[in-house]
């Protein structure tokens, strides 16, 4: 147990981010303070709607409060305009109580480019960071999932970029994810050193030197496979690799759904199938995770799916709290600053 | 119909190339044969496996011919390595028949990066060529694949490859695949042509001002979605999203034998739900689109998979044919050369 464990932690959520806001955020928010007497949320968006929504779950608590914001920044919004024309949004406002102390960390279902632009230019990198990075969590055979990143900060494959990727990610997962020792692989075309663009030559060699528990290179194929807990890439890949595996159900779908078309017989087979297909596949939905953190910036924030539930939602408070408990910021600061 | 159609055309076959060699190959080969009084093949390889196959078989044709060759270029070995020291291999041997030209084209289920390798030395490059490139047929959510090119000729992100690809992959689906103005995309980080590195961008532009039907960039979702028929990219990120799609369905077996394992009841619902998937998903074999072409080099030459069937074997040299009645390698070198 940390000795921070009773400390009172406060925890700002975008309210008005997501799909399904203030719906999810608000009943996401109102479960996480369940059993956590050291837990307050402070909800930021249109005080109307969060009041009303609040008052509809009949919650009566204490431990919240509501922070009025008037903007809202949507998933169209151009990350480089929002920052500069919606000050007053839940994003901005509620990244800048981490940036006052008013707040320990930040989870938002909104915006992702602008929840990271944002947060990285109000609360500065982290000293010894190049690029703040967001990662995701990819479903594997083996019982956990791995951290695939850079998945969208950087679209450069630079080998000092990667090698930051591979200490924050593997500093996440150890302290975060409790896996011990991670292990670290660095995406490219083959297994050997020799294999890949210059840059990612540069960064195996990098790694290999680290005190890292860097395995190697690793394929395409090991994402899945489980190969290595860390999956360390440029966010160009990163970013293809992350939309192209989230089209597989969107096209599974398809394809059942055109099947059952062609015949009684082909929707009863249908019928029969998608219960046991969905079981098996649940790890693939990218809900179960419930977010992911923007590593490198200074302040806890984590960034969720525009359609996060409201248990994705409270999953992300969860990790925020978990980030402020352990320190991570400062455990970053130190690794990257030997 | 083209005027060459009655034209005798040889086809090379890698008869020792594949997993299943010489078996696949003799007998999508003497497939190949029937009906088609103007082809001939060459089976290239050990001369007594290759006789006691066909034997085997029970062919009596005389539209064939075998060439002998002493060694094999194994999936483990060098490219490099390969080209240096197994010149009497059945790959070396039959795409010095194109050199030569004893063949009108190449096929192999072999070792990728040699033939790759190989025909590039022995054929050389089409004129105005920088890389030649090889590509990989993607299942769609639409009546035909994508093509996805590069797949692991360049890992060098350089606009003027991507071009290259472009033009190439356009005329290849216009000329074999018989596709109308095919639409070009180019794989990137967002749709707008500001996104993606330097290079990406740069070839946005160039593309934009080419006379190829340039429907502008798409992203890793659009692969799968068949929102263009040709899919640009580098060949790092092609490559890792060729192995990372293939693992997919490795990925959902293992799933669903996990799943069978936990019960009596769970095993009798994968036995009814698994003849239906297979048939939803048969799209997603590889082997359906039977290779892909090396496009860029003096000659006609397409690439399988490891694991061709016999059938894939067969269409292999169907695609080898048309490219010599086309007359692709001129066509390609007019194109790149206006």
């Amino acid at each position: 147990m940390n000795s921070n464990d009773n400390k009172v932690i406060k925890i700002a959520i975008d309210a008005m981010g997501g799909d399904f806001a203030p719906l999810n955020e608000v009943i996401g928010g109102l479960n996480a303070l369940k059993n956590k007497p050291y837990l307050e949320v402070i909800f930021v968006g249109d005080e109307t709607q969060i009041k009303k929504t609040i008052s509809e779950q009949g919650y009566s608590g204490k431990n919240y409060s509501i922070l009025h914001a008037s903007q809202v920044v949507t998933m169209k919004d151009d990350p480089a305009v929002a920052i500069k024309t919606k000050k007053d949004s839940s994003l901005y406002k509620g990244i800048d109580l981490v940036k006052s102390g008013s707040a320990d960390g930040f989870i938002s279902a909104g915006n992702t480019g602008a929840v990271m632009s944002t947060s990285t230019i109000l609360l500065g990198r982290i000293k010894g960071v190049g690029r703040p990075t967001i990662g995701t969590f990819m479903p594997t055979v083996k019982d956990r999932p791995s951290l695939l990143l850079d998945v969208g900060a950087s679209v450069d494959q630079k080998s000092r970029f990667l090698y930051e990727y591979a200490i924050m990610g593997a500093i996440y997962a150890e302290q975060i994810l409790g896996i011990n020792n991670p292990k670290v692989g660095l995406l490219s075309v083959g297994e050997e050193a020799s294999k890949g663009t210059e840059e990612v030559k540069l960064a195996n060699k990098i790694l290999q030197e680290s005190e890292l528990n860097f395995i190697g290179n690793v394929e395409g194929r090991d994402i899945l496979a489980g190969t290595s807990d860390i999956v360390v890439c440029d966010g160009f890949t990163g970013n293809v690799i992350l939309k192209f595996a989230e089209s597989f159900l969107t096209v599974l779908k398809s394809k059942i759904k055109d099947f059952s078309e062609r015949g009684i017989f082909n929707k009863l087979k249908v019928a029969l199938m998608v219960p046991t297909l969905k079981l098996i596949l649940k790890d693939f939905d990218y809900q179960t995770y419930g977010g992911v953190p923007l590593l490198g910036v200074n302040g806890n924030i984590i960034i969720g799916h525009g359609k996060s539930s409201p248990i994705a939602i409270e999953n992300m408070i969860n990790r925020a709290i978990e980030m402020t408990q352990k320190d991570l910021t400062n455990k970053l600061f130190e690794a990257l600053n030997k």
